[in-house]
């Protein structure tokens, strides 16, 4: 189902249209999912001003939302950005940062999934446990199959949007009617920030080229995660580790994600 | 008229005198500009509250205003310090982020060019066009060329502001009297994020100690292509560019500057 | 007082527990010091909605405070978060950014100093000394001893906050009952933006281990200015010092703390 040619053929795709993916996203990552954009291929554009999103998204091959440093007027901006998704039919991928740490986080990641038009929902597997009201249910769980426990939550959530990714040591995507599993990643990517609004950027700009949103979300974890094995092979720490990755976004082949991918049926 | 002895000497003097730059600009480029203009040996502050900005730009050598990441707030602190610019005879560069895309970006980009006091409008192709009024025109020209094509449109805006720069492969630098064209640079630096931004923040530090605006324009262009020159030489992608960009603004001495400077008549 | 064995067992604390630590912070540091934090074995969050701000409060086991990027939302936060800190008992480190540069700035560090419950205040000479209305008398200081010259000023804000740390070539930590200064950094460092606030950020994990404020301030500057040396040793420029920063915070060891730590009496 998940092969590294038809990836390949998306990467192509990106780096050949250089699709713009309009962000409404917070403001720690905007500089990394910005960067990790133009490395793929994809065209960034961050804007949020109420009068201008909807021109902004119209402009747009695909969007990204992510409520990272939320307040009241992201809020409406995230919702404008939305409806204008819906309006114009491009397709949406959100990010849930932190919802289920906070009152005002858990509901605002409830009301955009509600208002509809999402395609991809990415989040870990705290996050999307919240969202499922599975959260109490997923405490002591073995971290190495956190993902995989959260999947049958995970797939209530797709009556709401139409794929749920849940990101963790292993990248777990579900659809009504599929789910797959993805292994690639290393564990040193969890000490650089922003790197799950990157995972949720990139799938944004395989949302721009590819109209299956169940082959774009996984298409851009198997991207995220050859990268960062790649870069981790080169690294001495975080630092070294966030550059490299950048870099192998830029620079990576057919052949590589070929022999790297790593797909569990 | 532009040469690699007078670059130095605007470069040595922003190294001795580390000129307050005060930027009222967009999220995504604060981290690479403050970082950038620290490297070159100016003093980057970053601030935008309406009641700070007037004594903020009385301490300061140059102003640089950023419409990146637009709304009315922003909008506001860039008109607040624009007038406090003028009360306080300092000079500005202004960067029209995104102009031609949206309604908002370019109707604000007019309103700041004319309410008059700013010395450089430093922009990419369409940008410039857009705000000349021929952004039809300048579709399908040889992408080569596209700063060149321009050029006379940029002309007619030094009636608003005294000197446009129009970046790209080629950055065309025009004053009512006067022309250049600087040919530094790499095709990898499009793949940074803010690398746009940068080019302006860097022309602030030169305004701030170069009174001839045309001048300070050209030198902070030269500086720029030449840096990102000598990244590209030792990078493997746009994250190793960027950081060995940084470093080459640091290092950078008059011999260097003189074996790369490509200046066109 | 201040030894290499302390330091290690607090920087283990904050590996093992993996602190959450709370930052209503600026916009040009917030990559850096979440990285910093992430790379030093805290788990960061910025978060600064009126809503949720007492809520992640509650979940953290210290609070930053940096007024970098300060506007008339962004003290409400601040000072909402302050006091949710009070009221949950948790440590509050705060960065007065600019004080003495603007009216805004002064006056917003002195009334969050007056709401009390700071733990620890860290700024630069200049900051310090504007806060304790001795700005003018350390003018023409020796720059060399210039955090030592601030010290006694800084002993007289120890009635508002618990510890003062002044910045510099040197650092000064001032209690009530006890000072010490360290040694440990590089001129390199000041030429990267937002590591003043990353120290401060840094406290910020000490604090969430260490119960004694003043050894969780000497520790995080120690461990700060360590860290540069290791990545000056093998940087070309401050860009390459940044991001070996970054990784040194991540590989320190406890040979490395005991053969690099520079206290003096």
């Amino acid at each position: 189902m998940i092969d590294a040619s038809k990836i390949w053929t998306d990467l192509q795709a990106i780096r050949a249209a250089a699709p713009l993916v309009h962000n409404v996203t917070n403001w720690v990552a905007m500089d990394l999912t910005a960067n990790a954009l133009l490395a793929l291929g994809a065209s960034p554009v961050m804007a949020h001003a109420p009068d201008e999103v909807e021109e902004m998204t119209a402009l747009a091959g695909a969007v990204v939302l992510n409520m990272g440093t939320l307040d009241e007027p992201w809020i409406a901006s995230m919702m404008t950005t939305l409806y204008a998704a819906r309006k114009h039919g491009r397709p949406v991928v959100f990010d849930p940062v932190g919802a289920g740490a906070t009152h005002l986080r858990t509901e605002t990641a409830r009301r955009l999934l509600e208002a509809g038009g999402i395609s991809v929902l990415r989040g870990n597997a705290s996050e999307i446990a919240a969202l499922a009201g599975t959260a109490g249910r997923t405490k002591g769980v073995d971290s190495l199959d956190e993902s995989l426990q959260v999947a049958d939550a995970a797939a209530s959530l797709t009556r709401r949007c139409r794929v749920v990714v849940v990101s963790g040591e292993k990248d777990v995507v579900v659809a009504p009617d599929r789910r797959c599993v993805l292994a690639n990643g290393c564990a040193l990517m969890t000490r650089v920030t922003g790197m799950g609004c990157t995972a949720t950027a990139l799938t944004g700009a395989f949302l721009a080229v590819q109209p299956d949103p169940f082959l774009a979300a996984a298409h851009a974890m198997a991207v995220m995660g050859i990268a960062g094995e790649l870069a981790r092979d080169i690294s001495a720490g975080p630092a070294t580790l966030r550059m490299h990755f950048l870099d192998a976004l830029y620079n990576l082949d057919e052949a590589t994600i070929a022999s790297r991918l790593q797909v569990q049926p």
